[in-house]
């Protein structure tokens, strides 16, 4: 159902887009940053001169942020294998999606972005190629790279790298999806750590927006529904992944039964799986005052004012044209831009926490139809680019 | 001795170098074709409409390069194993020159090189990396690899890709050679068919010099030298690649002895190795009006006025402030921008040989000190891209 509606919406803009494209033959370039015209700065920008630039780095090799992209750069990695509505269109078709990130990158934190698409499928080649190539960049931003794989990629990664590494699929996600509960809790005067809540959808998102919540609020109770259920302690179709959901208790996980027996007194729904799959009548088995993070792209799990009519007291989608778009553009400029500024080795737990109470703290009287900031908000990247933690 | 003095030059740079490098935080960035302040232009470039593009592309895979900036891009690798006049620096500290290579790039073909450096020297998992990664480039340039791996790495990678790889220490150099070689050869009234050359220095440039010209010049006799002397069939230290130019009848390889004795009578001398290492009497021993090669850098075999006094008719060296340099860049812009405009899968040695007449003819009235254009040259790129064989 999602993939015809996305398939609705990417018909809509498909003209215009491609010749688009077509007319830039690709949204990115390499900008030069001195005129080689000149044939001294040829002679200290490459050899003779650069070879005292790579002795010095070969001396001091913390030095090489300072000296060279390095301290800029970010390396955008997928293997095509998750991509938008699309899902395994493979690396080549995934390419105009990286560069449009890398658009992005530069547009909201000025930094360099080089997408990097990957030839496999696998965890192990996926790690070893970018371990491989991870001296070329400042950071790696993993993106449209399919659950489970995407976990044990990121989690080796982070283990195995000294530069920041991050999935942007999970966490970009779960940071603005925080950082909106943070402002949808205050407006309907609910404390999160007293709340249910209810995450259908157990992908890379769902998964880590469960973890994030867990660390922010040890007193909350979550269960996570996927496309058999309830997740429950006693299914044997659990992949190592939602298995550990249930071993780490970031779940509640006693109960089996049907996304709609989930959701019976939950203040909290977070979906991230595919659209139109809540009903009025499932807002209405919710709490009172219900909070609905819709955010199945480009249909949502249930239209915002469908929801209001059954209830709900603030709705958030994945759309800019509904109020309260849970956009990852809020979060991984910043998050990136402060990583390399303050050449962070690893983007924690807390990092990410901090980075959510800071998009939440832009909005300085937040309401039901206004709990997250714009995109365009120029406070954003220098204010999370400010976390050290 | 060579990198006593490349250590010289460098240290005359050292400071400018360092400076301009530390306040540009690197030589290259992302430029963005357009501009995203625009929230139409981030649906049409990003979700949803990129996903019509993306689409586009997973049905018409050929396609990529239109709508992408793979048909304008080169990946530019390195493991940072003979970089320069430093050697093994590994490849974080190979980073600037490779940044250095990316403006060349630039400048001179107007193509999009990305350095990608590799935290390995094993030939199995460069190749693997780079497979891996291909998918994100339209042409592979190999830089400062190590011989012998760099032949292997480069026979696989074109062997197992369908975009053009070369590697630019070996080709580069060679197209270079040869386009000098026909107008010193025009310029003294030989014929390169009936010479004698001696090739001192069997690394990546060596070799692929001397399989050039052995395609160019069936009748040329070719004796290779390496630290060891003359390479002859009866050598029991030969790896496989020097070995192979036995093999495929490359070289003459019936007699032992010095550079000395191999250059008796030789018509030509090509150096690629260490400086200072061809005396006045060495080119007194050559043939009349001998032509000479001297390109060791920054310290040639010999200086262009002892080898002039000592008889020799053209020489040429690596440097900048001599007469007759031989410069890659005079070859591999012009030489991938026909590559990646034409859509050339393989760069054939017939490729680099229409390269070598190319650069050769651009010198309208060849002489002794003006057998190579110069790398300002506006006709270059332009010319050599035209090659399609």
């Amino acid at each position: 159902m999602s993939n015809v509606v996305y398939n609705v919406l990417v018909m809509k803009y498909k003209q215009r887009a491609l010749k688009k494209h077509k007319d830039l033959k690709g949204k990115i370039s390499i900008n030069v940053k001195d005129d080689l015209n000149d044939p001294v700065n040829l002679s200290l920008y490459y050899t003779p001169g650069v070879g005292a630039v790579s002795k010095y780095i070969s001396d001091n090799p913390d030095s090489a942020s300072d000296y060279t992209w390095l301290g800029n750069n970010v390396a955008i990695i997928s293997d095509g294998s998750s991509v938008l509505g699309l899902g395994d269109i493979g690396p080549t078709a995934a390419l105009p999606v990286m560069e449009g990130k890398a658009m992005l990158f530069k547009h909201f934190a000025d930094i360099d972005a080089i997408p990097v698409v990957i030839d496999s499928h696998s965890a192990d080649e996926i790690v070893a190629t970018v371990k491989s190539i991870a001296p070329s960049f400042g950071g790696i931003n993993l993106e449209d790279i399919a659950a489970p794989i995407c976990f044990e990629v990121e989690e080796r990664l982070k283990n195995e790298l000294r530069i920041p590494v991050m999935h942007d699929d999970q966490h970009g996600t779960a940071v603005v999806v925080l950082a909106g509960l943070i402002n949808a809790c205050k407006v309907s005067g609910k404390d999160i750590n007293d709340c249910l809540i209810v995450v259908n959808g157990v992908g890379a998102a769902g998964v880590a927006i469960m973890r994030l919540l867990r660390r922010f609020a040890p007193g909350l109770t979550i269960i996570a529904v996927d496309s058999h259920g309830i997740i429950h302690k006693n299914r044997n179709d659990l992949n190592p992944t939602k298995q550990r959901l249930i071993d780490h208790s970031i779940i509640l996980a006693n109960e089996s039964g049907s996304l709609g027996k989930a959701l019976k007194g939950a203040d909290i729904f977070i979906g991230v799986s595919r659209g139109n799959i809540l009903s009025e009548k499932d807002v209405k088995r919710m709490n009172k005052n219900p909070i609905i993070f819709a955010m199945a792209n480009p249909e949502p799990e249930i239209l915002p004012e469908l929801a209001k009519k059954a209830g709900a007291g603030v709705v958030a989608t994945g759309r800019s044209d509904f109020p309260n778009q849970v956009n990852n553009a809020l979060a991984f400029p910043g998050i990136f831009r402060g990583a390399l500024d303050n050449k962070v080795k690893r983007i924690t737990t807390n990092h990410k926490i901090e980075a959510a109470k800071v998009i939440a703290e832009l909005v300085e009287n937040p309401t039901p139809e206004n709990i997250i900031p714009s995109i365009y908000d120029k406070r954003l990247v220098p204010e999370i680019a400010k976390i050290i933690v």
